[in-house]
């Protein structure tokens, strides 16, 4: 554990408004990070938020990596879009991550745009945003830089990692990076790697970003404008990838919106266009351009067989973690023979796992939605991991 | 059958130079065309190419119906890119739709942009291109205009009407609409009406394209502009959903281009990227833009069964015309499931049907690639179809 001297302040996003600026906490680190592009940043912050009460022996805090387009706002009020946290059914005092009983962290993922340093950020070489001069950030280069948090906040083991899509991905770096610090491990609708139809759904999306000519070859915040258009366009095309066919067809079929027939004419006639319209509006008011590039690059780059070798099961080699692995049955972004392949690659070195495939029609999004089953498998494999590590039961449970 | 007048001459496609001017035939028709809309649309041209000879009693023909970005040019160099045509695997000499047996008809559609009158043709009352004064069409619309070059051409009854993919959907409305005029009708790779997922993934599509500042709100001819970048983002997002994901898997993988690592750059670093913006950039050199808002619109409007008071059967009631439905095991945009409703709805009315779910892993776009099977069972089909018909073997068979 590397000795940092991190300065707690409040977070300053440059792109919310005062009114609307996030309580989250932010640690600023000065020590350089070497990143996986054989690159230095530094400084850099790394804005979290954190329910429930470290313990005494430090031994109750859960990591929770957020995925893609979510942040730390987990179980509380989102500054920006006041909507309830992403994962507020999961999270809070009773629920399956119960904070009575446990000390939940999760900060903004490097690259990202609410709080921590990304694309965004002022780079102080410059006093200028860094821009496309931010480094191409890996899974890994996130990773490390959550650890230099759990340092500071004197954590030598966390009790549990856990996410879901791209924060799956956190989840085994993790899991492979820090063996000796993570009890337990939860990635959900995840995969090891990134397969060619889910490069080439980012791919779209990046394109449609560095099309937009407000994009400005990446200095749009210098040049006050925003790409909303391509953002926009990205959003759409990545969130049809988050929906199963059957759910847009449960959800939308082929209703109109507002209307009884056909316009016969490009307005947004049927729900599903109008839906995922505004979908793709919103979405550019919460969310940077640029970090949106690089976390989709980031997903894109992570092979973790790549890093040990080509052998998936050298990644966890040696590991004493318990796992639970959880994929969605019409989840067809991460299918369940991603899942499988990594817990192929944990029973190849005799680790603690347990799988679970949960039936669900939703898609992707299921991780984040409300599926009774996953809620009672998630709860069911902390508890008695708790159990095993020692942690008493909840305060007021 | 009405009497036209139509005029035959040679294409002028306004967007190719002179050297690369296609050789297929246009008939011109004067007569008003009725649309679904509402509107009527005159003068009207039908850009057509033939291959083989209409025989003395003129039942040999079979009328081929082109997918969303296809055309004419089934079986001949591609006047603009220089390719083979795009079903020149299924369509010859001695192939499953035998040349030396039958005579080939294939128009470009209404709305499209290789001859046939679309947005990007000259709007006679104000003489510029319509842009989005054109029309929005229908798949029905479609079809009403090819019914004028059949009757030119002096046909009663086509044998057999073929097309995939909205190819497929012309069919169906081909055997709806002209029950009389329709010997033998196979629909493939399509479906009776366009589910929620691929309105959605239209949708993204056409706002990439009108998010495109040169997109000019439609008037980017009148400005010598081509919204280049946003047709490009859509055709490559369209483009992941033509392949299985088994097929981008098993072509791209992880692989590299032209490189042995990561770039830790926004470059094209892995294949699959390479191959989406090649297919986009040179989508662009041979397709109008608002062409393709106007197909997509019609291929999300298709629905057949909302035409015949929600009961898809009732399509088909009192048909005489044989039916071959094929599906792909991996196409995940038209599924089996969709050929099956429409297999159902024609049992429902005792049609006469037969229905082949091809094995193959390469998604929708297996109905243009080489797949012995389905070569196999159209043959098979038609051959028997030709024989019940009464049309002589091939001249040379």
């Amino acid at each position: 554990m590397s000795t940092v001297n991190p300065r707690v302040v409040d977070t300053l996003d440059l792109r919310i408004s005062e009114a609307q600026r996030p309580s989250s906490k932010v640690m600023h680190f000065d020590e350089p990070l070497m990143l996986d592009c054989g690159q230095t940043l530094a400084p850099f912050s790394q804005a979290y938020q954190t329910y429930g009460e470290l313990n005494a022996d430090k031994s109750n805090a859960i990591l929770v990596c957020h995925a893609l387009t979510g942040d730390q706002h987990v179980a509380n009020t989102h500054p920006v879009t006041g909507k309830p946290g992403w994962w507020s059914t999961m999270v809070g005092p009773g629920k399956p991550i119960d904070t009575n009983r446990f000390f939940v962290i999760c900060p903004n993922i490097l690259g990202g745009c609410m709080g921590s340093t990304g694309p965004a950020s002022i780079n102080p070489a410059t006093g200028k945003p860094y821009g496309l001069s931010f480094p191409v950030i890996t899974i890994g280069d996130m990773v490390d830089a959550q650890v230099r948090l759990i340092d500071s906040l004197g954590i030598d083991q966390l009790f549990c990692v856990i996410g879901g899509s791209m924060g799956g991905m956190q989840v085994l770096e993790w899991a492979a990076r820090q063996k000796e610090r993570v009890f337990a491990a939860v990635p959900i609708a995840t995969a090891a790697s990134h397969s060619s139809q889910n490069i080439a759904f980012h791919e779209v999306g990046r394109q449609a970003v560095m099309a937009d000519p407000d994009w400005c070859g990446g200095r749009y915040l210098e040049m006050g404008k925003v790409p909303r258009r391509g953002l926009a366009v990205a959003r759409m095309a990545a969130h049809i990838t988050y929906l199963s066919e059957e759910a847009l067809h449960r959800k939308f079929g082929r209703n109109f919106q507002n209307r009884t027939d056909r316009s016969f004419s490009f307005s947004a006639d049927f729900q599903v266009e109008s839906y995922l319209r505004h979908q793709g509006i919103s979405f550019v008011d919460r969310f940077d351009a640029n970090s949106y590039l690089y976390i989709t690059r980031a997903m894109d780059y992570f092979d973790l067989a790549a890093e040990y070798g080509d052998v998936l099961a050298n990644a966890f080699k040696g590991t004493k973690t318990r796992f639970c692995v959880v994929s969605f049955t019409s989840d067809w972004l991460y299918p369940t023979r991603e899942s499988k392949r990594i817990v192929q690659a944990l029973n190849a070195v005799a680790a603690n796992v347990s799988f679970v495939e949960i039936e669900s029609d939703k898609g992707h999004d299921a991780f984040l939605l409300d599926e009774p089953e996953f809620f009672a498998t998630v709860r069911g494999f902390i508890n008695s991991a708790a159990e095993k590590r020692g942690i008493p039961p909840a305060r007021n449970g």
